[in-house]
């Protein structure tokens, strides 16, 4: 293969430290030709959950076949397994086994083989206990889109056998849909666990309220009065709250975990 | 052409979501060769002149021929055009129709031709209302850094016709400029819609004063005492406010868009 | 030689403001095919110590011979140098004279040789007095990444005279060691100045306190409930106070530049 793998890059480590940096030292050494894209490193920090979802609905929008190397792991230094998991479409999934990397496998054609990573070699000879980002799992996404096989990282391991996550289903009763925010943007737009169907299955049509307040259903921010309130389908398929000109989350002091009633 | 063309990468989404690694991964799809170089995406939510201005002042650093793609869009989703605009200097500019790009187009030569952006074979399937970065300006401008012509991408267009936003010029009077705050960055300083030219348009001197403090013209930071207040030309050549060592826009307690009058 | 050297590439300049981007911009210009490493922007606006400490301790996990590039400079525009060392490793580090970039050099094999630079050719021809990352820095590194000789970027000075910078050790008595904050991450984990030879020095063992509070030294997060407070050697090899799933920094409320005594 003349051409390494992109590896695609996610963490909560966030951009106040020199985290991310290092690790791209880390994959610069060893793969110096793969391109790397930083999909986010601005998960909730620790919040394995939030990683999952972002992880699996981003790749439709990331190279086939690609790396993909995530770190969101509150149980670095405990016993819980290092894994690099390959999917039905190709792709490498390389991270801590705490559920992080289910969402993803399912999106990419379903975990085919799982491989526990042992290989020492493979990591970097400065084995910390606080850091596998730098220490084990970007080298390995490095050493992986560099061409060595999967078979060699470790012993394999039963796909079954893999910590899944998976989101809350929404309660839907008639005339009403019990949500949760799944997630809240830089512009206050407010991600619910709710699809355009579970409206539908609620008997709810486009006159909508929230909290009290009125949310008509709308298909374009531009079809509300500036700063009033409604409801849109997002650009993931998800029902959320938004505000035109506004942030929905401040107007109805909403969170991710939070939960709200459409009526 | 053997090499494709630099992408240059600008919006107000932030780093807090993985909205710019999204995109990312979408050009890295369409132009793997292509130099994505991200100007900022820090751009005050939906302040298309803040934008207009940082697009426009960058030219001069950036790679000759470059794919620009720029995205601050409160009109996304409403009947506002996207546009790819070619330039005198040999530039792209693609974007929202909301002026966004006029001043960068000035600065490269002048709008030589513009398109408006229909072809939907250049868009993403996924086409939603409300994220345009991903599904219409990113992929269109891998597909220019790839060597798609721009006669491809729709309709000629007017270039009479293509929305327009101007910075207002200061009010000069005999010992007076009325300045308005263009921009404050993050050590504090504030820059203004003044050139050099328009302090001695005005009479005045080095002797300056603004809100009834001192402010002494010095050519270098280190030529005022520590926390002290002082007028410079900036590194794009404008009038600015700073304090050595400290924050002239929290001193002075200044925003863009704010007014100062310099005496 | 076929390919660019790497460029390693450390600010103060946060990502707030177009800075960065207008930088890689430049380097783009000079050396299209250099991978540009951005090690962290995040550095504390003029915190020279810093910066220093966080490029010596990056280096082991980024590329050999790279060309370094740093600007934490609170002397712009004065009369402090601009230069470019060779270290014994091969790598080039470029930034002002003020003691940034002597601890990475120290780690790097030691200065080898050392050149202030003059040379206009490999500058910006828009020299700015306060942009020295735009005009002078950067467009230097890219200019060393291409191929061109250290000597050709002005006269040799001696390596004896560049300014250096240097961490305060800790004190070290009997049952006690006084510390000083270094870092705070991310996580809120507090980097001491203090390495484990320095607790055994002081004949402390594993049964730690810290402002009254016990803070057993264990060896991963996990060894601790959660909330409680610890001492842990860190991904450096320096002593850490951290706290699992939480925030030593809130609870101690330190800060870098603090002290703590270490019981």
């Amino acid at each position: 293969m003349t051409h390494p793998r992109s590896i695609v890059f996610l963490t909560d480590y966030g951009l106040a430290d020199e985290f991310v940096g290092i690790c791209h030292g880390v994959m610069a050494r060893i793969a110096p030709e793969a391109k790397v894209i930083d999909l986010t490193h601005a998960i909730t920090r620790q919040d394995v959950l939030q990683g999952a979802l972002v992880l699996a609905r981003a790749g439709p929008y990331l190279p086939d076949r690609a790396v993909y190397v995530a770190v969101v792991d509150p149980g670095v230094g405990s016993d819980r397994r290092a894994i690099a998991v390959e999917t039905g479409s190709g792709a490498v999934l390389v991270g801590p086994d705490n559920g992080l990397l289910s969402m993803a496998w399912e999106a990419l054609g379903g975990a085919r083989r799982a491989f526990e990573i042992t290989a020492e070699s493979l990591m970097l000879p400065t084995l910390s206990k606080t850091f596998h980002g730098r220490d084990v799992f970007t080298p390995l996404a490095a050493h992986l889109a560099a061409g060595v096989s999967i078979e060699d990282v470790g012993p394999q391991i039963d796909v079954a056998d893999l910590e899944v996550v998976e989101l809350p289903a929404p309660m839907v009763a008639p005339g009403k849909v019990g949500a949760r925010v799944v997630a809240v943007d830089g512009f206050g737009n407010v991600q619910l666990n709710v699809r355009p169907e579970d409206i539908q299955r609620a008997g709810l049509g486009d006159r909508l309220s929230v909290h009290g307040r009125s949310a008509p259903r709308v298909s374009v921010f531009a079809d509300l009065h500036e700063h009033a309130l409604g409801v849109i389908v997002d650009s993931q398929g998800y029902v959320a709250l938004v505000v035109n000109q506004g942030s929905a989350a401040e107007l109805l002091e909403l969170r991710p975990g939070g939960t709200v009633v459409i009526e």
